[in-house]
């Protein structure tokens, strides 16, 4: 039921527009009373956005039986994987909605709501197996942030190719510059983290630090 | 009349509640019209946040204004500080605000849909900046994110402290974070930034960027 309401109301926002189709319009277009619209949507904007909120349910599991001696920005990057694999499931359904949402504001504004309460999440996981780092909670929220900028960046450019192409290349490419900076697996990533390897990076003083990453990372490639 | 109009507002919203103000129990206070409301604000949300469109215009001058040899993190870092000056310029005000923002769930959303301006306006400077590098738009999405992050953070534990203590200290601290990471100037912020001074760092391979960086910084500090 569920289901097939958010279906009838997908079908009547690209049709009339998100503004113009009423709840009245979406009942009748599904069969179902007045009544059974409002057991399972709030609101004419969570038919749009069915998913979020059991992805958010999933995610908040997922985080609550990781592993504790991972690399907590690898869980995070991992967790942030249950998203995407919700918009790539069905990606001309993702795709018309991102085209939908871009049109109607008050569906931007209820989008980020969600948007903020994945951030959150991972602020909350971040921020407690980093309880005890020198500004453990400042850095969760910082790096929670670069995680959904860096994840939306790749989802973005996926769903505006029209979701032609890999939607999880696309996220992977994005948010491997998160795992290079924060990840504990080091700047390249690589496998190797016994406590004896050493790096020794030379590098102008006055390099940015991301130029630096780049540096020790074909540095690294040249082993 | 805008300012009569806000302050109007806020001591309704904190006598009776956001909710049960009204329009015209704002107007009645203020002693207008109803349509002088609406000339000034859009809706009753728009009265509790009446500074941040003309910051928003502020800092988008601000940026449109800045030296591009200049570091770009650093212009953005500075005008992530015209915000932070609209809230420590009258602290009990953005205290009491903050506390009714938390009570009131539109209140948030409409909060929020700021922060995703800002956060754009920031990204927008940074991709501009960096249109010629590497995954510069990537980037400049992930930095911008970690600049409100961390402003927000250092902003927020000023509010929770009650506007007490130094709100540019607690903010400056949270954007350290960012500068070091992200900042041209390098890891120690130092302003050694001849090209023939190098810095040479060993730490173990496994050990997460943070980490380096602190040592790197350590180290500087030594010279």
């Amino acid at each position: 039921m569920r289901e097939v309401l958010a279906e009838a109301a997908f079908q009547l926002f690209m049709e009339r527009g998100f503004e113009r189709t009423t709840v009245d319009d979406i009942v009748a277009r599904a069969g179902v009373g007045r009544r059974s619209f409002f057991r399972y949507f709030p609101s004419k904007d969570d038919a749009v956005f069915p998913d979020h909120e059991s992805c958010l349910a999933d995610m908040t599991a997922f985080l609550d039986a990781a592993d504790d001696t991972r690399d907590a920005v690898d869980v995070v990057l991992e967790a942030a994987g249950i998203v995407l694999r919700m918009y790539a499931a069905n990606p001309e359904f993702s795709v018309q909605r991102y085209r939908l949402t871009r049109q109607v504001p008050g569906l931007r504004t209820y989008e980020l709501s969600f948007v903020r309460r994945y951030e959150r999440t991972f602020a909350g996981y971040l921020t407690r197996r980093w309880a005890d780092a020198e500004d453990g909670a400042l850095r969760a929220e910082v790096v929670a942030a670069a995680v959904v900028a860096a994840h939306n960046n790749g989802l973005r450019a996926w769903l505006r190719s029209g979701g032609e192409g890999d939607a999880e290349a696309s996220v992977d490419h994005a948010l491997g510059l998160v795992r290079r900076i924060w990840g504990e697996a080091g700047p390249a990533g690589a496998g190797g983290t016994s406590d004896d390897e050493v790096v020794v990076m030379v590098a102008p003083k006055g390099a940015p630090m991301w130029r630096v990453i780049q540096r020790v990372e074909s540095a690294l490639r040249e082993d």
